[in-house]
């Protein structure tokens, strides 16, 4: 089995300190290495648990990455991973951006300590204020001919007005290096808009929330994906814009209340995104 | 103008120590008194920015208690008052409930000790958990012929399931004062059901609530009431259930973002009423 460091990871979890990071095949399978303390455990939980309950309907199961099991993987000193789909397989230029949900990133019964390291994240970013953070994201600049993604530390500090701006230019074609130019949003509606984009499967997510009492997706991000490739070669309708959900080592039970934290942030993400449709030539200025 | 304590005041600030309650006159008013540091004035701020504001489209403007300006107020030392439409005038056997609505009953610009003292007791009620709390509630018992309200205490200790149990008593009419009786819901499709009832009314709110970046409504309530004089003479059909926002001490402009914290939990308390109208006759364990 060939295996390689993926190419397009935007956040999450890299090797570090002799620690193994995620790995992709040819095959389309991506290897997540188990996080440490519980959290591998209880994401491997989740995944048993989704992948195999008859309550979550077909068309919301698609916005999840099909998971293969679990797998010892030799040469990362055999360290356990979690087996995914490959989410990007069959990108060749994808933009991609994390979007971590919610107005909180803990979850009730943590410690104390843990607690109040996340507030003080939440409470320094967008997470309490716009009810999400962008954690991470990588766009192909079209005239650098090249991926872009801006340091970690850049998108920490951005508020609700640059969180904005960030969404106008993961659609846009210009240079993306120039802080100075204003994003001219050209894919706007092949990417946002239309019946199968983003938009529209935000608001199908939305609608499975209102309703669902399964889990609580704390600390969960929504990817969000697409093509330039096409795009290039002048063929804006083949974008292919995805969302789908991307990591679960805080899912709880739902224990019959609906997840209002995700679903809070949605809403706002939606009108976000909305409000970029509505008015892609405004100034990112509020 | 002769003022009298209201008589089913459930929740929020009383005569004490010297300083003014609430008071009522028998022309339909209530009169508020200001509250100390700059809520009072903040509240007062909202209510001039509300009452005039034409982006708040009527069959919204419902929900809100009709504002009659502020009024320095004789026999209780001359305090500044907010004169407000007395919620419960045309009612003579209210049941009354408050709910704290959001997961988080702080606001983004709180000093660090206001944060961990609301936080504290958002972890501690089922403002996290369940995104919304039962800060008081006043039903008239059938049994008894006379009010039953809860302490404080009791209500503070409330987890998911007993919120669910209590909204259920709020519409039920055996004795509440016995904790052993399992509630009837005998008015729940009078009250919570319906085309004017508790449901519909809340679904009208969100609605607006998906779209509206106009305030924050930080630590504000919903006073849920509804007659049961009419009940008692047979016509449940009368029991008038009114869905009202009280409390915008902690209003904050909303700056083109919509308030998830609100939303959020308004989408889990309209499933909590949601559920209890699906299955009026299960017992409250889940």
């Amino acid at each position: 089995m060939q295996l390689k460091v993926p190419e397009h990871q935007v956040a999450g979890h890299i090797a570090k300190d002799g620690k193994p990071g995620p790995l992709v095949d040819d095959k389309g399978r991506f290897f997540k290495p188990l996080q440490g303390d519980s959290r591998g455990e209880n994401e491997v939980k989740f995944y048993e648990s989704f992948s195999t309950n008859t309550e979550v309907p077909d068309h919301i199961r698609r916005f999840f990455p099909v998971y293969h099991g679990t797998q010892a993987v030799e040469g990362s000193d055999g360290a356990t991973m979690i087996v995914l789909e490959n989410l990007l397989a069959d990108y060749s230029k994808p933009s991609v951006m994390d979007v971590k949900m919610g107005s909180r990133t803990w979850y009730p019964e943590a410690s104390e300590e843990y607690v109040q390291k996340c507030l003080k994240k939440d409470t320094g970013t967008t997470t309490v204020s716009a009810g999400f953070r962008i954690s991470g994201f990588e766009v192909y600049d079209h005239k650098e001919s090249s991926f872009w993604k801006p340091e970690r530390k850049l998108l920490r500090g951005l508020k609700v007005d640059g969180a904005r701006l960030t969404l106008r230019k993961f659609v846009s074609s210009n240079s993306l290096s120039d802080m100075g130019s204003k994003p001219d949003s050209a894919f706007v509606s092949s990417v946002y808009g239309g019946s199968n984009g983003v938009l529209t499967q935000l608001l199908e997510l939305k609608t499975w929330f209102e309703n669902q009492t399964l889990y609580h997706f704390n600390s969960c991000s929504i990817l969000m994906v697409y093509e330039n490739e096409s795009i290039l070669k002048g063929n804006d309708g083949d974008a292919r814009p995805q969302v789908k959900l991307v990591d679960f080592a805080h899912v709880m039970d739902g224990n019959g209340v609906i997840d209002h934290n995700f679903l809070g942030g949605l809403c706002s993400f939606i009108n976000f995104i909305r409000d970029i449709l509505q008015s892609p030539d405004e100034s990112a200025e509020s």
